[in-house]
């Protein structure tokens, strides 16, 4: 009997896989596609290989403002992609060299769960004591007519042409970067979104301020919009639900994965990680909550905490959050209080955004920090510096003794804090 | 009587000018020249304006490898001058706005210290209880033969032109970030440097991978060389030396400037905060030191650490780095290891630096981290990540505990945790 099966190989799973194996238990981890889940093969990395494709042809385009001037800019869309999937393929590689490294068995079959086995569980006819269910998420896809024809994050990194009209049913991190994408290589972006504002739950001023940039660029916003139909190019990205169905969760008694803060699920020594729990359906909250797992399932105390896990949508300019908004943090009754500046109070974001906007807030329970978040370029890389702030629940005035390099557009931070 | 009376208006006058203000303190402020100092005019911000649009030509003349082409790239380096100038025009008429507000008094000549004045002191007429020393530093001029002709600092950044060959005596941060701005507008450069290595007190191992890839590039490096006599067109970036002469400071008794941790000279009421000092000549040092000083003024408790201050070499790609290097550390007797890993385990670093190299150093005490060194993009806005997690003297389980986001390049902090 193997110590642990995990289903899944995308962040929770792999990750999990790699850590068990090397803390010395038999690890045997199953995956029907390719390493790395959707996050690594039709999601976050191959999105922004190509995002960073399409920010450069943006910069060509741009570049004058800043003395540098070039004549015929151009983006070869297929090159693009060809590179892209070279990125992804050499990062599936090393995950594989990892597992492999640490000795993790990888069975690249679909995984199904038979029932129990004397003390453990049979898994495609493989025994272990422990469970570990990753088998992450699906999108979405809303009973529209035409929606067979729609694409998903899957298909849409896999075009190698550029669409002339696109539609997107879904504001969100997914639509975005999309549209986002789509905008700067040419294609008539049109965002469908049911709310009344983009990003989610991102705050609603720079939900606000993003919309009205990507207006500025082209794209059209339908807010408050029900799509009836589906014609043309179409990307749905309306939502992912959790993948718990199909592969025999019924026969240990699962219905729903649902977890606690250890990562249990219902049943004892069956955890879940990632997606699946439909808790924050993030690569990075998948990648923690395997950690926790395999803490717990070795007997060593930990517990998953979502109070500092940020979020970032790769737009250009990025958009980036950690916490609560103000607008969340009323609605659970907190007495909070806002401090807003713009990015321009950064000398770096000035050097480096020739008329550029963007705005910092952060959103404070009495002295202490609980959410910030952030407009502007390259806020994805700066977020990362309130984790430990959050985390550790740092006070104004501790803050405030932090150093931060001159010039940065992360000194925007300590700007904002003595502003508050 | 005024409360304050602060001489130097760069990154420790200006901020302690707003913050005494701002609290209370009538206060006046003396600058000779532009405000915002060395920094805003001649140093940092002038820099990365320039290094930017250098950066955008880089990038455009190699981003085919990303799938974007363009024809003719050029820089119009007399361009790219005018728009640093300004944005440092907009940034010192924001502080200019932002003490006018406060409420400082600025005058803008020299100061010259006339003595003791009843409690205080006198300065150019006016008269003061509390005395703040921001007099900042200034460049080494060695006794080289033809030194006179050599360009510092401030008369590199006001060129218009190119110059096609270009000497450097120093290779230290200011002498490296104008080796890579003139190497990618298209100088000869070579850098003189009298040690054994460039970047100064950066960790061994990135300084010569810095080397390197600056080689590939064209840059000429002449290690453990003393330069005899200056030629041609030269840049003198061979350290600064605090401005503590030739204003009056012998009139109060103050030979030089050294402070204790509250930022106190050796004369009571009198503080210092910034180059002045001789410590650690970086603006973000100066900014907290300014605090400190104040606060210490204002009677509130406060102490200036220099375990957890950053500091960057803005390179492409860039070098940052925070606390204790290996080498450092055992030179002072600490039992410490390291942790390395390439950026390459990055997957966003992947994404957006084809061919790149780049490092991740992470040096321990125990289960403390007590030192960060960095060498790929965007490290500069990342090793901000590190400063809270330095100052709070977080543990390895700790800081494992931390969420950041995927894809970053700031993951590489966490990977590395993983592999330490």
């Amino acid at each position: 009997m193997t110590d642990l099966i995990i289903i899944g190989g995308g962040p929770a799973g792999y990750h999990a896989a790699e850590l068990a194996a090397n803390a010395g238990l038999s690890t045997v981890l199953f995956e029907k596609r390719s390493l790395g889940g959707v996050c690594l093969n039709e999601g976050c990395i191959p999105s922004k290989a190509l995002l960073y494709s399409a920010k450069l042809y943006d910069q060509a385009r741009t570049s004058k403002k800043y003395g540098v001037t070039c004549e015929n800019p151009a983006l070869d869309y297929a090159a693009a992609v060809k590179r892209k999937d070279k990125v992804v393929r050499k990062l599936v590689a090393g995950i594989e060299q990892s597992l492999k490294k640490a000795g993790a068995e990888i069975i690249r079959e679909a995984a199904v769960i038979e029932g129990r086995s004397g003390d453990g569980f049979s898994v495609s006819g493989r025994q272990a004591k422990y469970l570990l269910i990753c088998s992450g998420s699906e999108p979405v896809l809303p009973p529209i007519k035409g929606i067979e024809t729609a694409l998903t994050n899957r298909e849409i990194l896999a075009l190698t042409e550029i669409p002339e009209t696109l539609n997107i049913i879904g504001g969100g991190v997914i639509g975005l970067e999309m549209a986002s994408l789509f905008n700067s290589a040419g294609s008539k972006v049109t965002v469908y979104e049911m709310l009344d504002k983009i990003a989610g739950p991102f705050d609603r001023e720079i939900s606000d301020m993003l919309q009205k940039q990507y207006e500025k660029k082209g794209v059209t916003f339908k807010l408050n919009t029900q799509v009836a139909e589906i014609t043309g190019a179409t990307l749905v990205s309306a939502g992912r639900r959790p993948n718990a169905k199909g592969f025999g969760l019924e026969n240990i008694g699962l219905d729903t994965v649902t977890t606690d803060e250890r990562m249990k699920t219902a049943v004892p020594n069956v955890y879940a990680a990632g997606d699946v729990n439909g808790k924050s359906m993030l690569a990075h909250t998948a990648n923690r909550a395997a950690e926790v797992a395999l803490n717990n399932t070795l007997g060593k105390k930990d517990a998953m905490e979502y109070n500092a896990i940020p979020s970032v949508i790769y737009t250009n300019p990025e958009a980036a959050c950690i916490g609560e908004t103000l607008e969340s943090a009323r609605s659970k009754g907190i007495d909070a209080s806002e401090t807003k500046l713009p990015m321009q109070y950064s000398g770096r974001f000035m050097a480096e955004n020739e008329g550029g906007e963007g705005i910092i807030k952060l959103v404070w329970r009495k002295d202490r920090l609980i959410g910030a978040h952030m407009l502007g370029n390259p806020c994805s890389e700066i977020i990362p510096a309130l984790s430990p702030i959050l985390h550790r629940e740092m006070s104004l005035e501790q803050i405030k003794k932090l150093v931060f390099p001159h010039p940065t557009v992360a000194e925007i931070i300590k700007e904002a804090v003595f502003h508050a």
